[in-house]
């Protein structure tokens, strides 16, 4: 199952009413496909300039990893060292906290994953998360 | 004046609307501020997963050089050499043919610019010029 | 708002009289555009051949983040491994230290970045301040 | 023999007002010391935000190889693909046309180069060369 682009502009969507609706700051969003490539973003009005960098490192390092950014933060705290390799691994394309949500199909498989950042990063990831919701879709968080 | 994420957004719309109404391949596009920064992005569904390279990579070198994709190919065509060194110059993040549209504003100052990819470069600089009209800007394609 | 080259001399010119005053060590001094691009730069002499790259990753980082260096320093004080992410994300070009100081406009908005190394980091902070007061703007440390 | 900032200012100035003068669009000048490290760079209001990597690829390259743009430029047509490696080699950071031109002391040693970007090629290389001599320098275009 692939991420429609009609559900992708829902997943933002809804995370950015979600992040005005809990009065955060202006958010950043991306959708990754299955293969960690970029299938939609938007960056909110009053964003700074850099954030579709963040918001891609959240989602990117979840999918070549197959782990969403909460268990790369435990990850990170228990041996930053091997986040940091990662992040070389990777061309600098990792960003290891909350805000990196994993989409799920129904068998459990990857599909694709959200970045949000713009927030404190667990704010980021409740935010990504209405949006998966919004669009019938299992995330991990 | 920056492009707001709602004139971004109707650039992407009408700019996919436009390929689609003239039968063309899915299309990619791309929307950067004045600082060659990601405002938003969309990919249609059947595009290739490298396009968010492309579309970016068109757009950018718009922006870095101040010269829309049309001009850069004129230049690639005339010294080939000069156009791959600014490719090394600016991390690989230019690819200079038709479809990077610079908009610029009433005193013809750059404000951002559009990249789209997907069918022949003339086509999808047609397409990126239909965008940027629809948000009431004007382009240089 | 973008900072002209006018005031960007203001800026260097007072940032290195102070530096100067003080007693400090040679400084180098950047001002970057509200795209994190680079407007203007003076090493002076006996500087470290460096330093370009120093005082240009904390200006950098501080406006692709929309973020200065005093608030990146207690970020990276915390959470190490993400400013070390947040580096590879920017491609190495970032320094989360005092010394990178965001310029705002009346509103608020981020018009660009101070990047100044050579002492201290907290006194280099403080001369890039005296510039941007100096040209009239407001800084944030 | 190093380049003062006083000399390196000079250089810029000279350049810019050479620029003005002739009546060529907004430039951009860089001064490189020995070593290939920024000394000064100054972007003129009204030039496209990516000035400072063509500035520098100019006069890096040109310190680099020791070899000035209008060389490179001869070395580029006559064998392309070696230009296109020695800008792998140095990182992207070459541009190998007019305008990168070498500083020379009395005795022929290459003291620094000066980069300017933002007309045509042979007019940029002759504003740098305006500067280098106001400042009582001998340039290599």
């Amino acid at each position: 199952m692939a991420i429609s682009l009609r559900r992708a502009r829902t997943i933002i969507r809804k995370a950015l009413e979600k992040g005005r609706e809990m009065g955060l700051k202006p958010l950043s969003v991306v959708v990754l496909d299955a293969g960690g490539h970029v299938q939609a973003f938007e960056r909110a009005d009053g964003a700074a300039p850099g954030r579709f960098a963040i918001a891609h490192g959240k989602a990117h390092g979840a999918v070549m990893l197959g782990m969403a950014g909460t268990a790369q933060m435990k990850r990170a705290e228990d041996q930053a060292y091997f986040m940091a390799a990662v992040n070389g691994v990777y061309g600098g394309k990792v960003i290891p906290v909350p805000g990196g949500v994993l989409i799920r199909d129904r068998r459990g498989a990857v599909v694709g994953a959200v970045g949000v950042t713009g927030d404190a990063s667990e704010k980021d990831a409740e935010c990504a998360m209405a949006g998966i919701e919004a669009a019938g879709l299992q995330g991990e968080i």
